[in-house]
């Protein structure tokens, strides 16, 4: 919205960090996020978790910061803040209102220079292990955590972000300085900024709080996925829901025919108004049925999930997998793609409403694509892409090659 | 954020339902919403759950507009919309680009006037069915709907939204048309709207549309509280952590302790930088470890919840109690009041941010407390409320009167 107001800024300091803004003058607030191009994707079978288990040890501080001084000072600026890993990216980022933009940029600053002291690393990675054994008693995240994995057939995107209980309780402080000290480059880094700000000040002090940092390289690799195609049963006589996960495969993020994949999966499977909604969960059959797509670095994937009474889990099952074949047989409707096309529109634009909605959208998409796109851009993408783009990507029928995992108390 | 731009408008049309306003000219959208004052409480045993599936059958339409014709008029306004329902009331509300207010309003108006058919009940009623059977597999939610219903002991607060399946398997489409016809009173309902809107043009709509519904008397019940206080353990061997729900009594909303009441749990519970954060989650011994206040019309809550692991659960669950007791015992500090101050202050400004976040908040105040509080003087009153307050609560010890239950594997 506003589009006309909206400014891009961009610039790289000598050490290869980029920093990127999108100005707007009409919000009353600021986002800001240390975005670092590296995940679970990126890590080696015995790190595995190390990528999530340093992002939390990055909030215990430095010499000049500790954790204590880290929390006051996001609550003396009133700042919103978090961070949050995945299998692509580790982001830190705060929200303020727009006066103390200065002070957001000191302390996130701060934050990506952690000491990474052994009695903290001791502590958090108890505090690791509390988050891994949390989900012991959430079956859908089993579920996934198991069929990701399954799915992506050794292809790094197949790496749970979390580890397992033995692969956080093996890691040593040691491997996760070497892990820092390999991905955590400038040039690996984006500091971005959305909403109002000075972009005269914010790369004044960018270069001074970050400029410093030594430049070296930094490598992700980008293996040919092969994924898993099959169904799998796996029981659990505890459960009293059937559980299942869908997979099949998709187009990468660089594919121009991701747009195709998402609005695609809308059609058949967004959370309301698709098809999946109307023959199963409209109809009380099932409590959740859906199907959506995940487009990441060289490889993506359809992703869908089945919640139902495990007494109807065939009959459910069936129909789930014929609304989906059903589309690859027979295509879909130009009203059905313009529907999903305003569905998806305004997902986006309501998403873009604040500054830190729209920094997440823009400063993803610059790091993993390497140019900026505003709202308007993408929302056009999305309003302006054909049907036929559909109909191609079922002509590749990805739906052959699919894998479905169930997880209930019935074999 | 930019109070000084903002603007209330009021009025009431000759049936009683109260139209209200909080106009930002600098909004790109507009959220609206109706907030019936109906919800769980106002629920006898025979029709538990009436007020949700109510909510559900709404979006099923009347004779000019079917379930899809609503679907489709929503997706075509490019407009985000759902509903909820609480113990205190049922909201439906949607959010628009500011140039398609009128056509909202229509639609939401529409959905006020719904034909419960009795084939769309049988079907619905299916829907809700596999609603409550999904909670099966979260433990956590099994666990509160429980201890919610025993702590209120008898109290209507203590009434389950959803209902349960036998009572919902009993519900009669004519006892949900006598539920609405008694509930749903123009007198009872709020038509709120915040954003950018033209508030002459919005009034004369809503005239038209709703002036012409049918009044009559609604009313509620507020029978004293008499909460429940004591430990129980609900032993579930296919479990693998031990979750823990506390309760203690609170303030109402109506209360001017009601900010005291949020601060105190804030400083003690929080979560993040509470003291049971530091002793509990920051040390890795618990993966939630929390305590908040909930001020309901005519009685409050202490609410708290502990997941942990099995084996440690005593120790857990006894540190959890003792940090409790010692703020009874002996008090909160100054610091540790303004920094509760500052985080809520920061979570109001932030839940502000957009026209829907900003309804939600001053339509709700206004419906319960029957006066407009703007952004600016609701966290003027966070800001203010003396630490004295605070200490106050401490004295009456509530604490005393607590209810803890556990739900896990061992006994």
């Amino acid at each position: 919205m506003r589009g006309d107001d909206l400014r891009f800024d961009e610039a790289t300091l000598a050490n290869g960090l980029r920093v990127i803004g999108e100005h707007n003058p009409n919000a009353a607030t600021t986002g800001m996020g240390y975005l670092v191009h590296t995940g679970s994707r990126d890590e080696t079978p015995e790190v595995a978790g190390v990528s999530h288990f340093l992002e939390h040890m990055v909030f215990k501080g430095n010499e000049r910061y500790s954790a204590e001084d880290i929390n006051r000072t996001f609550d003396e600026l009133g700042a919103e803040y978090n961070a949050f890993t995945s299998e692509e990216r580790t982001v830190y980022f705060g929200s303020v209102v727009a006066d103390r933009v200065g002070a957001l940029l000191d302390v996130l600053s701060e934050l990506m220079r952690p000491s990474l002291r052994q009695a903290d690393f001791d502590v958090e990675k108890k505090v690791i292990l509390e988050e891994i054994a949390m989900y012991q008693d959430r079956p859908s995240r089993r579920l996934f955590e198991h069929a990701n994995e399954r799915f992506w057939n050794s292809h790094p995107l197949g790496n749970s972000v979390l580890g397992s209980t033995k692969s956080v309780s093996d890691l040593s402080r040691d491997q996760m300085q070497a892990y820092f000290d390999r991905r955590y480059a400038p040039g690996n880094v984006i500091l971005a900024v959305a909403g109002n700000y000075e972009w005269d000040a914010v790369l004044a002090q960018a270069t001074e709080r970050a400029g410093q940092w030594p430049a070296f390289e930094t490598h992700r690799d980008y293996p040919a996925a092969s994924t898993f195609a099959g169904h799998e049963e796996i029981v659990d006589a505890n459960l009293h829901r059937l559980h299942a996960a869908y997979y099949a495969p998709g187009v990468a993020v660089e594919d121009p025919d991701r747009y195709a994949a998402s609005l695609l999966a809308s059609v058949i499977g967004a959370g309301d108004g698709s098809r999946l909604y109307w023959e199963l969960v409209d109809k009380g059959l099932a409590d959740n049925a859906s199907l959506s797509h995940e487009a990441q670095e060289g490889a993506g994937s359809f992703v869908g999930y089945v919640s139902t009474d495990p007494e109807r889990a065939d009959a459910v099952l069936e129909e789930y997998l014929k609304v989906i074949k059903d589309a690859q047989e027979h295509g879909i409707t130009q009203d059905e793609w313009r529907r999903a096309q305003l569905r998806t529109a305004t997902g986006l634009t309501f998403r873009a409403e604040t500054p830190m909605g729209r920094l997440m959208s823009f400063a993803t998409n610059y790091q993993t694509l390497g140019e900026y796109q505003s709202l308007t851009e993408l929302v056009n993408e999305v309003m302006e892409t054909p049907l036929e783009a559909g109909a191609r990507l079922l002509e590749a029928r990805p739906f052959d090659r699919d894998y479905l995992v169930t997880l209930g108390p019935k074999d």
